[in-house]
């Protein structure tokens, strides 16, 4: 590491109060999406964004509208073109803190406990924002910025940014750079810096099952009509087999094997099957015997009836054959399956094992494919290294079971791959009461930033 | 027969229109059991029929508070212990006609249109205790009653008789009788009259799958958890085989058997695949196929899912492995099955058949033994002799699929048989709007009930 490097981590050391009163600003301002009523506050948190990104160098801040809360889009100075470029994703809305009976201390009034930092979103993501900022100032304090960063910092993030992708098609011009950095996703356990390079896609159905016209005298009828319930039980178990494996037609022909090194690595991280068995309180788990509870989660398709409903369910009986049975279904998709083919797929297995004697329809909801970075992707390299320099643990390669919005949509529009880490902890309760930021963690990762900048300035191509 | 009963129905031919006008007086009292506002039509109804039982020669005419709606109990005069014991049930009490304006004409304005009586309960059952007051009175008008009769007329069998069973414990010394005659069934069809000397039984259950502690992310535990959802649909499909039959372990083993003259009399009626496809409009039937659709219905027991819900069931998506799924299941019982005997067939089933990966509660809600009156008993002789003399028509014997609590009640408290019949058919648009009376089908319902209150007093020992 060069000097003007250790003379940015020492700055970033000696500033850590002031870094802490940086992020305790940001949290004062109670920017809940959600709520009309803190529209204000949304306003409030932007200019200040707008303010810090400005002392820290940047050129062009700009405040866009959209059909919702606004985007704060900016620029580092001194752009060139022979520097790698950034663009960091954010969110400076948080979640609503509705329930302030449930909070040790007011959920913006941001105070410190042993080593946390408690608050609305001081882990879900404005420390994750302050921390990137805080890094930016340790380095501007000794040098140039070794990198071209753009920011996109959305507040819709909360709500499910529903208008960040008319965002990145209206402004792909703006967005130009080699990769995202979204510190949105966090750590797997205090001691595996984690790196997420894959995030599964996603599929919605809904099928209705129709029999008689009417709900129907089970004692006037019973025994001739097949009952839709009974219909939507039987296509549903027949969707799995004995050893948990999806029997839809060509189900698992696109889906891209896990190699040996993947496995290797998903298996060295802390979630085992005491983990799960302790997080969800079922009595057993279930799933693929051939592959571990992680590598089902991280790697493997799924099919999962978020919702069933037929007939009566309310007190008491009511002696009927319904008309009906819905249930709404989705599907976890890995690479290199497609939503689309998973419908065909799902339309197949119905028109084959729906009786004739009721009447079906089978709706297409929404759909994304899977994400995932090459491993091989030199950023990530560097990401691990500034990880591991700053932690001192080996950073873990991880995919995530789930679907990140921002980072499909990144890919997908602008055609960037996008680092997903965060020093955010599984036990930061995000969402939650009490939310809190690990600082010893926090404190690394502005670190681990500063190394980031420096080394993919040096290395990247 | 005898002079005297050919006068009897000579008078009631005679009186047509007073008889008529007798029903539309019973009809234009709004006695809607379920609506309080209606408690002084109730009254109303009480004292009107109080006042006609006295007119046709009731002596002892009760009328007795329940916890709900008061009971009309009277006795006809002269009582002799060589003339048979009838007990006539009957319930003063309507459906609500709330939607006036899906009638043609007020439903308590009663009218005639074509060979119709309009107006509610004019057919339930209104008509039906009108044509018994009607055939007294044709019959006293000629000579002394020949049998003894005793009315139980309840006000609360359209809210599904809450207080009867208790009445019944009660009052079981005032009510001793040979049989019961329970006109509140009705006939299959214009051309068939009809006797029921069957009913299914039920059970009633709810089956509760609980999985994990709350609703899961389906991203982050996609894959290791087994859904609750689905572990239903498992269990339920499981409960039928591919040729309708339920796997319930010993679950056919006390089935009474429809011995050959059953089948021959029970497929004689009109009730055909066409009629049943007509009816619900479903595109094909379904059920045991060694069975034709109504000795399905009429004599083989069902398993029924009434309700099913899991999860998420509103618009849009929700992407949850629900922690519950909830069934709500009747079973209709046929002679000799018992309840507690299916109950503990399904449990059985249930800890064979249940994966270790979900907890699972099975409650037992209600029961009752279905009802099976023994076609050698002389009194259904003497009915379908009656009906035969007076529609000029063979009566058919019908096992009706459904649970008449009224029946069931009086055979196990008061061990008494019911006769299942009433002359009304299934167009009469009961519970619906424009419910009506064929008045020539009441008309010789009067002039059968003369018969029969003759022959069997001739015939019954």
């Amino acid at each position: 590491m060069s000097e003007k490097v250790s003379e940015a981590i020492q700055h970033s050391q000696d500033h850590k109060i002031e870094f802490v009163s940086l992020l305790e600003d940001f949290v004062r301002i109670p920017s809940i999406s959600t709520d009309p009523s803190h529209d204000e506050d949304m306003n409030q948190a932007v200019e200040w964004l707008s303010t810090q990104l400005r002392t820290i160098g940047c050129r062009d801040v700009k405040i866009i509208p959209t059909a919702g809360h606004p985007v704060v889009l900016a620029k580092t100075d001194s752009f060139c073109s022979e520097k790698p470029s950034i663009l960091v994703y954010g969110h400076y809305d948080v979640q609503p803190a509705e329930n302030q009976n449930a909070w040790s201390s007011p959920p913006f009034s941001p105070h410190i406990k042993g080593e946390c930092l408690y608050g609305r979103g001081v882990s879900d993501m404005k420390g994750q924002i302050a921390a990137v900022l805080a890094a930016l100032q340790s380095i501007r304090s000794q040098s140039d910025l070794p990198v071209n960063i753009t920011f996109l910092i959305e507040g819709e993030e909360e709500i499910g940014s529903p208008n960040l992708e008319n965002f990145l098609r209206e402004h792909h011009d703006l967005l130009k750079s080699d990769f995202v950095l979204n510190l949105d996703v966090g750590f797997l356990g205090v001691d595996f810096p984690t790196i997420s390079y894959g995030l599964r896609g996603i599929a919605s159905f809904e099928l209705a099952v129709r029999g008689p016209e009417n709900d129907l005298h089970s004692g006037v009828f019973g025994g001739v009509v097949h009952n839709p319930a009974l219909v939507i039980a039987n296509v549903l178990s027949g969707i799995f087999d004995n050893s948990g494996k999806i029997t839809l037609p060509r189900f698992y022909d696109q889906v891209l094997s896990l190699d040996e090194k993947e496995r290797q690595e998903l298996n060295r991280l802390p979630m085992d099957e005491a983990y799960y068995l302790a997080k969800t309180k079922v009595p057993q788990l279930w799933g693929e015997q051939d592959f571990s509870p992680l590598e089902r989660v991280a790697a493997r398709p799924t099919f999962e009836i978020n919702g069933l409903v037929s007939g009566y369910t309310g007190q008491g009986e009511k002696t009927i054959i319904p008309s009906e049975a819905l249930a709404k279904i989705t599907t976890r998709l890995v690479p290199n399956q497609t939503p689309e083919a998973v419908y065909e797929q799902f339309l197949e297995y119905l028109k084959k094992n729906m009786p004739p004697t009721v009447e079906w329809e089978l709706s297409y909801g929404s759909g994304t494919m899977a994400y995932l970075m090459d491993l091989s992707n030199p950023v990530l390299k560097f990401f691990a290294e500034s990880l591991e320099l700053a932690y001192g643990e080996k950073a873990v390669y991880f995919r995530d079971g789930g679907s990140i919005p921002a980072a499909i949509l990144m890919k997908q529009i602008l055609g960037l791959d996008s680092i997903l880490s965060g020093f955010g902890l599984p036990t930061d309760n995000i969402h939650g009461p009490d939310e809190h930021v690990h600082l010893p963690t926090w404190f690394r990762g502005i670190e681990a930033l500063i190394y980031f900048f420096n080394i993919i300035d040096i290395e990247y191509v």
